[in-house]
């Protein structure tokens, strides 16, 4: 889409562009543009989930930056997107820019961090592209795979349905985005006993990735200030809400397995951080938080953009 | 493998690195990095192949250079490792790395191009990433299928072999290389009909690209001037032996297959152009050029290194 004021691109546009485009031509993909991962079945009860992360010096990372951190990093990013989808990660492609400047041992530093994730996650790395760049640039394009019962779009969430999110939120940036877990075990773990409505990685803020679901499922959503679990490093809720790299599972189940995961959270059944946040409503697209005081702030689709 | 001057890092040497550190923790992955494109079974007689190409603003293609030819030149690039490996196209993931420069009419042309590769080779593109960059980069990530009988790998060439070469070499990079043509067709009509022991496609030079058959199946091979088929646009020999981008299939069958083929180019039933170049001898990675005196030449693995 072009912005009006300058005919440059957006990335929300683009995305936007690009699915229009670029139509789906075969019966077998499920979904091409607009969610986490592509999916495509395979077999009766057998998904492939394919998607692609480029992360790119002086934009996702700094040229100070450990090359071991972001080697883990861009793996990471990939099993989340993965992970967010119901799936479990199984191969890696790295395609590299590497600049005239790097030296054997930096590029040795960042495979072991490569090599950190994939041991991990169980990912197999088994190709890969290398060329000279003046940026450093690092594309993983992760595949991997999902059953049927487990599968999760984007696109599913239903008016009254419950939105929870693992983890807690905000300040990521500070430390800890080098060294997040994806939340695979989490995943597996939820989509194994739950029929998750809808899910999304939080890679760009809880507003802007809750915002994702609601436009794909047309939808709206309320979520509520005391119940948004922020993170010690947050320093404000600010940042909890629009601070991007959180990379936790943000998800909508049915009232009434909202309610049973509500009932396992309280009795310390589940064995990780979850939060109930708020409600799937019927205004589309409209997001509305209730603060402290009760009163209804309209939020807009604002987070950490890549473009 | 380190540079001995100053321990940068070179493309060969990366690419062995990588092989020795990443090895194969997975049964079902039938090669990973050292071939056109990685092969991991999915079913008994079913390979999933999946491969990278990253292209990069000023390395492999001018900012002046047509957006709509790049995109199409990116996913006819990888539209050739699949045909090299006997296998079919199917899908495809774009990350975009974008300069705030590039208009969205730009852009729009960059996806031209790419759904013209697209289109014409059945592959649909279920996702990708776009990211602001100083440089236009286009990395696009390719899943094809073979079944076991088309399965071509590199590594299996076998002394006696006869060497053929389709298409004509040299001079690509003066116009016809936003341009060509994958030999997908070529390579099912070959791989249906014989027992392809080694194939690659000629991205990197004759010369280079050959080596790789050599290097990977630990055979050596003399190849004849005279049989070596100079495209038009080719200046001299060294062109057709050393420049990239020629994007044609070179490939290796038993002297017995050979000698069908070479029946069957006689008699006119091959639609396309293949040339008989040479044979596959004993003496590991080297390479002999039988020139058009009769004399012998040893040739050096060289060409169009990205790195």
């Amino acid at each position: 889409m072009p912005n009006k004021y300058n005919n440059k691109v957006s990335e929300l546009g683009l995305i936007d562009y690009l699915g229009r485009i670029l139509t789906k031509n075969k019966l077998s993909v499920l979904k091409g543009i607009g969610d986490d991962a592509a999916v495509v079945k395979i077999s009766k009860d057998k998904y492939l989930l394919n998607t692609c992360d480029m992360l790119i010096e002086d934009r996702h990372f700094k040229r100070r930056d450990n090359l071991y951190d972001i080697g883990y990093k861009a793996i990471a990013c990939s099993v989340s997107d993965i992970a967010a989808m119901g799936g479990e990660p199984s191969f890696a492609l790295v395609s590299l820019g590497i600049p005239q400047r790097i030296k054997f041992r930096d590029i040795k530093l960042l495979y072991k961090g490569l090599r950190k994730g994939t041991d991990r996650f169980c990912v197999n790395i088994i190709g890969g592209d290398t060329n000279s760049c003046d940026k450093l640039i690092i594309d993983i394009s992760m595949i991997g795979f999902a059953d049927s019962k487990n599968l999760v779009l984007r696109d599913q969430a239903k008016i009254g349905d419950y939105i929870f999110v693992t983890g807690s939120l905000g300040g990521s940036i500070y430390k800890r985005h080098f060294k997040f877990l994806p939340r695979v075990k989490e995943s597996k773990f939820l989509t194994d006993r739950f029929k998750l409505h809808s899910m999304i990685d939080i890679s760009d803020g809880l507003v802007l990735d809750l915002w994702r679901i609601l436009k794909a499922s047309r939808v709206g959503a309320v979520i509520f200030e005391n119940l948004i679990p922020m993170h010690k490093d947050a320093k404000n809720l600010k940042e909890a809400l629009y601070m991007g790299e959180d990379f936790e599972l943000l998800f909508t189940v049915s009232q009434k397995d909202g309610k049973i995961l509500l009932e396992n959270i309280r009795q310390n059944k589940i064995s990780f951080p979850l939060s109930f946040i708020g409600k799937i409503i019927n205004k589309r697209c409209q997001m509305q938080l209730i603060d402290k005081n009760r009163k209804t702030i309209e939020l807009k689709p604002k987070g950490f953009l890549h473009f």
